[in-house]
């Protein structure tokens, strides 16, 4: 049995690369998904396809649990329904963008909304991580997807509960991926037998979960492919990125 | 108008104390509750009541949010049905219990789940303040109650949003309450008017929300309208708390 950890699972590349060196590394893995009113709530289907692909290749259960938060009720992303996703030609306008401003696509707290959800479960299942797919460099400028950010939530954490406070069970907040290439990741994840295929990461697929090809997540993602040199494995609706790549 | 602030609300006496000092402090006041599998969902009626009442002393209308969360489904606390909520004959034994271990009523996580959905409706609100009615002294000792804990979730939350990082709204979390006795903070409600009349502080009303009188919350709250030598306006189910009173 190796150490408990809470794994935030989205259905993306990311996440899909982060349960699965949770489990390179021996943790006993829990998975967490959201229903938190996103547009791309069709990524729920692929983050149950990945804990499952993860499940057959350890050979053992995971535990999947899909909570329903409200965090569309609050509004302030195009994330959940307030505005357009942007669309852009090439990821380099992607990486310009985000130099220039954090985009609509960031949803207020949210990561921290969910850090606290897997608090929470962790310290009812005795875990002591809780693991996180964010990504520092080839992402879309959020704030809470930097490591400063995961550190002080780490503090908070052993600080808010019984667990670490009156028994000792310091909990940790892993992000395995925070200073890797999005190229890097995918390479990290094909040598731990991820199939890419199975995950979604557009913020707005089209109703079969086709990706849209021009969002930032899209964007980034192919990109990653292209550097990784490795084949595109997204199913596209309208035709996959193309033009200049990272 | 004032600082727009995000104020938790539950229905309690300290919640309602402490939306009184933040309106009472010029604050434009924003009220959040959470039905979260609570056995005594029946104080979310207060809440609205004491978000009323507010409203009707301030003279403007007060917008209030009852977020769902399934803290239930996660498990791990007395008050959302595992287990029995314990009962004591006396404020004292509840303190003796306190000092021994973090009582079964703790719920795992809890205020940090709700500081979060606070942030995250706080950024969207434009507000800079999250108010919480925590309390450190006469308290079941829940290490999510402590200032050392609200200290580490104002760090994090200013490393956590676009608000903070990108747009330099820098969010305080202001606990009025944090370093009173129970009888100091209700002298200080009744002095800016509250009705603790109308709130639950119990933890297992009975169906009508009359008070059980032997739960840690009702002990507390009763000692402490003995120790401030006001007439307890608790409506209780099998009759008022007596013996020693703090």
């Amino acid at each position: 049995m190796g150490e408990p950890a809470v794994v935030l699972v989205s259905g993306g590349l990311d996440s899909a690369t982060a349960l699965a060196v949770a489990a390179a590394e021996g943790c006993d893995v829990f998975a967490l998904s959201f229903r938190y009113g996103q547009r791309h709530a069709i990524e729920l289907d692929a983050a149950s396809r990945v804990v499952a692909a993860q499940a057959r290749r350890s050979g053992s259960e995971i535990r999947h649990e899909i909570l329903e938060i409200d965090l569309a009720r609050l509004g302030g992303s195009s994330l959940t329904g307030d505005g357009e996703v942007p669309r852009h030609a090439t990821v380099n306008e992607v990486l310009d963008g985000v130099a220039e401003a954090i985009p609509s696509t960031y949803v207020p707290a949210r990561n921290t909304v969910f850090l606290s959800h897997a608090l929470a479960w962790a310290e009812v299942l005795g875990a002591t991580r809780l693991v996180i797919g964010v990504n520092a460099v080839d992402y879309s400028g959020y704030p809470d997807c930097r490591p400063e950010y995961l550190e002080a939530f780490e503090s908070m954490a052993n600080l808010a509960t019984k667990a670490a406070v009156q028994d000792g069970r310091t909990l940790r907040v892993s992000a395995p991926l925070v200073t890797l290439s999005k190229a890097a990741i995918i390479r990290l994840g094909l040598s731990l037998g991820v199939d890419y295929g199975i995950t979604v990461s557009c913020y707005d697929p089209d109703e079969t979960g086709a990706a849209c090809g021009r969002c930032d997540s899209c964007l980034l993602r192919a990109a990653g492919f292209a550097a990784a040199g490795v084949p595109d494995p997204t199913r596209y609706g309208t035709g996959a990125p193309s033009g200049p790549t990272a």
